[in-house]
């Protein structure tokens, strides 16, 4: 017997860090990496953010686009609207996440389980893996798992121009 | 009870833009984006098409794969062959991913749904996302989501030189 | 009914080839793809191996982390370390790989298929595709679905700089 009410869906979203000095929150994974205590510049340029009409988390981003595209909802954009003047312009990309959960509920989807990879030089993911994949899968409702790389100074994350996510879900549809 | 018969697969395909004025048709994600009436040459380089042996459409293209993948039947090279000579050489990307679905059923295989993601500058996808997952959809004989996203001017998609897919895809054997 | 006991995965790996002349072995897909019999040295370039910890096999390596993460239990760096001391350092990815479906069995899990995605000008994965699936899916312990394709001279990879690998995986648990 085929489960066929399973459905597959795919996310990828890419940005660019804001310039060193910039003094943006760095947001990815559901979580803020705040500039440690005492860090010079050459360390808090670390902690620099993501640019993005939100707060440019890549991983909240794609697993929005995995849950969208699992149950035929369209993406991101569709959503949350893209600009300055959009719906999900300033929204952290956990709460977005939440409120694509939401959605999904409302049109008869549910999330049964979700994973995203972190490409990027920065922040350390796996130091705070437990409380990333906390937060992401509470605000899906269920396991989101995280695990992050380098491209070993290949390519656009590679050189710390920018980070990207790649994600994956599966959606269930109530018949 | 584990569903064993569900199996799951990975695509990716890229591929470069022609240069601006070979005026080749611009094939993504199952459809023809012609040059709009009237359009100047800048605005024509915008639907300059995509170089490969087929239409270059990497978004079908990464789906066959990851059909292809799910079913454990190789992959594009081995059922349409490279270059000129190559089976689906001048075959539209749309038309490859009907025969791979057919070539699914004949071995036992029922794709249940699958998943599409556009990573570049252009065109613009979401304003004919539902034609596209239409057409995808009808070629597959199963849901197929389209998202699209770009990469901030960051590598190869967001300088505009070529353009790539990330494809999944859930695939059942008839037991 | 929907089967909430199937899990998925995403997984992603790079890493870089050694200077041409290092001779160093090259492994991919769990195969070792040794210098041709009288190869000149533009030949044998093409088979400089990978860098890395371990032998730089990018599709185990995506691999592990698409089933640890499906199963939620982590990724590669918290298996096997990071580093020259770490417990990987001078591993086959293929072992990493056997060890990993160990691993998962012992917490309960059970992989059911897999699917990785190899992008990089060399080596050419097709003429070997059923001897890497083998290898892979005995490591595992299901079917394992192996792709390659470039990316046309355009970015890291295409210019040869190194390799990429996308992975995906549906791992059952077991109630």
């Amino acid at each position: 017997m085929t489960d066929s009410s399973m459905m597959i869906g795919q996310g990828f979203d890419a940005h660019r860090f804001a310039p060193a000095g910039t003094g943006r929150p760095l947001w990815v994974a559901g979580l803020h990496w705040p500039v440690p205590e005492g860090a010079d510049d050459a360390q808090a340029a670390r902690y620099e953010g993501i640019e993005g009409d939100s707060d440019g988390d890549v991983a909240a981003h794609a697993l929005i686009d995995a849950l969208l595209s699992a149950a035929g909802l369209g993406d991101i954009g569709l959503l949350f609207g893209v600009g300055a003047e959009a719906h999900g312009a300033g929204m952290h990309g956990v709460d977005m996440l939440r409120e694509t959960a939401a959605y999904l509920a409302a049109q008869g989807f549910t999330p049964t389980s979700a994973s995203v990879v972190i490409v990027g030089n920065r922040p350390k993911i796996g130091a705070r893996r437990d409380e990333a994949e906390a937060v992401l899968s509470e605000a899906v409702g269920c396991r989101v798992s995280v695990t992050a790389t380098t491209t070993d100074h290949m390519g656009f994350t590679g050189r710390g121009e920018g980070i990207a996510a790649i994600a994956n879900a599966l959606v269930a549809r109530e018949d």
